[in-house]
């Protein structure tokens, strides 16, 4: 019987469910593209719970109990007095999540002798080290599609937020003024401007279209250039390079994996490219960009605004420059967790288990690594190498308080 | 020679423009329905400064002194020691914006009988008792369309951000905190949900085109239905009545004008008619729900959030309920007044000027009172009455210190 590891993020402090009753959430069978959401022969959950968290378990414990499993949840991922490195020694499975990131380096990989399956409740895996995962033939997994619509809003939301002023605004109010001035002041319309993605995957391209009826001009990079007749549909303008895009942009939106060739790519140098003024919306993953340069622009003034929900490390350091940076609109790491997500992840989570335990295949656009190589998805959207690591980071961030 | 009084908002305390430099915004020629944008024979503003503050004077000073017409511009508007109170005896044009509304009752009407023109620099006349002056032969006129996507944007802008738990989600990050689980407790997908928008007029049928790729239900009610082609394009659901509509969404937003017809249409009793854990965002009047309604549903939990930029009176009181009642997700009344809508109702105001003082005939579809009756669009959208008063009600506002 296996030991199966899931690092998930901690419990509300606030308590779960809030007060306000939503009766449901509306069901997702089938995705854009045609694929279907998750096919698990059965889950033992309610759509709509606090699935992600420690109690909530992926909804996974009753069922592993039932076929003899172990099953260790737990949020104590970083540093080596963790929870996980605890277990790494007989752990068959470990899942894990974009939001709450075990990082699976490779010195953690070679702590794991049984270690067989690397499954993301969520899409993104470079929190794991691909390359060792390969060499050591683990599979790597992740409920692709699961979040997709879910992060593409809220790229549109926080485009609209930044545009428009939303967060110090609101501040105004909060504050008992009314001073309209203050809070226009850098409030624009986010019609005519010109809004660029970096990657027109699921994601970007949901962006792109969500935005389309906003008469906006959109332009987007990509390696695999989309068919012609979604760049005519949308009105696209295709650019080869991302350096060509960030010029004619009022506004840029990161929507790549991260792998070693995307790694900082938005630096003191490329920065220099973006129009003055500029807005960037990361809801991709943190190191994408180099920390200290986002703030350098923000502090210039070369950037109006930079709003995501992705950090490096995770959790973020409670001093991380981000959270205090003029003009910025960020979240903690929750677009792809909204409940909706929740209940499409745990579903994808328990189907891939299922295969898995049943020796069954997973579906290929689940995979990212297997038989030691890319596979799936993973073929199209990662190279190979490391952009990973951020234990010691993340085991800095000391839990704040924060009442609702 | 004429006396021109130019209710604005205050400056900036905190300085204009903002440290980081935009270039330029978007020129916008022809709105969607083919209307042409403003067209004054010249403008003495470059286009994204901040107009509609008292600095900004509309750009008005320096061509109105040309003509040797005197202007006032002031903020002082509430409360009979108000400086508007002092020159209404010889005020022959009153310029007022909605955000900060010259609330010009039957009482100061009848104090100003040189009047001939009430001018809204923006959209939404409520706040000139317009009974009042059908009575004395006032015209008034709005710059339709200048702002209708201003305010749309912000419309999806605030139904992302209540649905997907922005501000909450900010609020976290800005203190240090990252538990994740707090963040999205109450974020959902909008994708599924059901979202209605009583009426569906300029500003309502650009919320609902915009948010058809969201893959949402989209409903509306009004009492002129849309083309049959507009509602297939869409996807939409036309209810005869709003209490038809409201138990069938999951979000509703208000799109309609102020009049006794629909002064407090929510209330009590069709909060009833709520789903458990809808959202209502509103940005066309705050008058259109009774304030303490919303706040004992926000607290009961019936709503799950409310947000807006509309307020009753205007400036809201610094202790407005709405300011500190849970889940709300406010901003001070600015959807229609960001610098790229101030740079088209200052045209617009140009424009209506140059047709008022050259005895040119204003365009018929911004003209909401002439010659004694309704006129123009004031004719489709408004109904014979009053729902205005309020300008003791806002002079309780005090001004509150706002650093950004």
């Amino acid at each position: 019987m296996a030991k199966v590891v899931a690092v998930l993020y901690d419990d509300p402090e606030t308590g779960f469910p809030p007060k306000y009753a939503r009766d449901s959430i509306p069901e997702i069978k089938v995705y854009s593209d045609g694929q279907t959401a998750p096919t698990p022969k059965a889950i033992d959950f309610k759509p709509g719970e606090m699935l992600g968290s420690v109690s909530g378990n992926l909804g996974l414990a009753k069922w592993l109990k039932s076929l003899g499993h172990e099953l260790v949840v737990t949020s104590s991922k970083d540093g080596p007095d963790s929870e996980l490195e605890k277990h790494l020694h007989d752990a068959e499975v470990i899942i894990s999540q974009p939001f709450w990131p075990a990082y699976l380096t490779a010195e953690r990989i070679a702590k794991a002798p049984k270690l067989k399956l690397a499954l993301t409740a969520g899409i993104g895996s470079d929190h794991v080290d691909l390359q060792a995962a390969m060499e050591r033939n683990i599979t790597v997994a992740e409920v692709t599609f699961c979040n997709s619509i879910s992060v593409a809003e809220h790229v549109v939301m926080m485009i609209l937020g930044l545009v428009r002023n939303y967060i110090p605004a609101h501040d105004i109010v909060r504050k008992g003024g009314w001073n309209i001035a203050d809070a226009v002041k850098q409030s624009y319309d986010l019609e005519g401007m010109h809004v660029g993605t970096v990657a027109a995957g699921r994601i970007g391209l949901a962006v792109l279209r969500r935005l389309a009826p906003f008469d906006v001009k959109l332009h987007y990079t990509d390696r695999h250039r989309l068919p012609e007749s979604v760049e005519k549909e949308l009105n696209l303008i295709w650019h080869a390079k991302r350096e060509d895009m960030y010029p004619v942009c009022d506004v840029v939106t990161l929507n790549c994996p991260l792998h070693p060739e995307t790694e900082h790519m938005i630096n003191d140098e490329t920065l220099k490219l973006f129009k003055r003024g500029a807005y960037i919306v990361n809801t991709a993953r943190g190191k994408l960009c180099d920390r200290d340069a986002i703030v350098r622009a923000m502090e210039s003034g070369r950037l109006a605004g930079y709003a995501g929900d992705v950090w490096f490390p995770q959790p973020a350091p409670n001093d991380h420059p981000w959270r205090t940076m003029p003009n910025e609109g960020m979240t903690p790491h929750m677009s792809g967790t909204s409940l909706s997500a929740q209940t499409r992840y745990a579903a994808g989570t328990r189907e891939i288990l299922e295969c898995f335990f049943e020796g069954r295949p997973i579906r290929d656009e689940y995979l990212i690594v297997q038989g030691g190589g890319l596979a799936g998805v993973g073929a199209h959207s990662y190279s190979k190498g490391n952009a990973t690591g951020g234990s010691e980071e993340a085991a800095k961030y000391k839990k704040a308080t924060v009442k609702a």
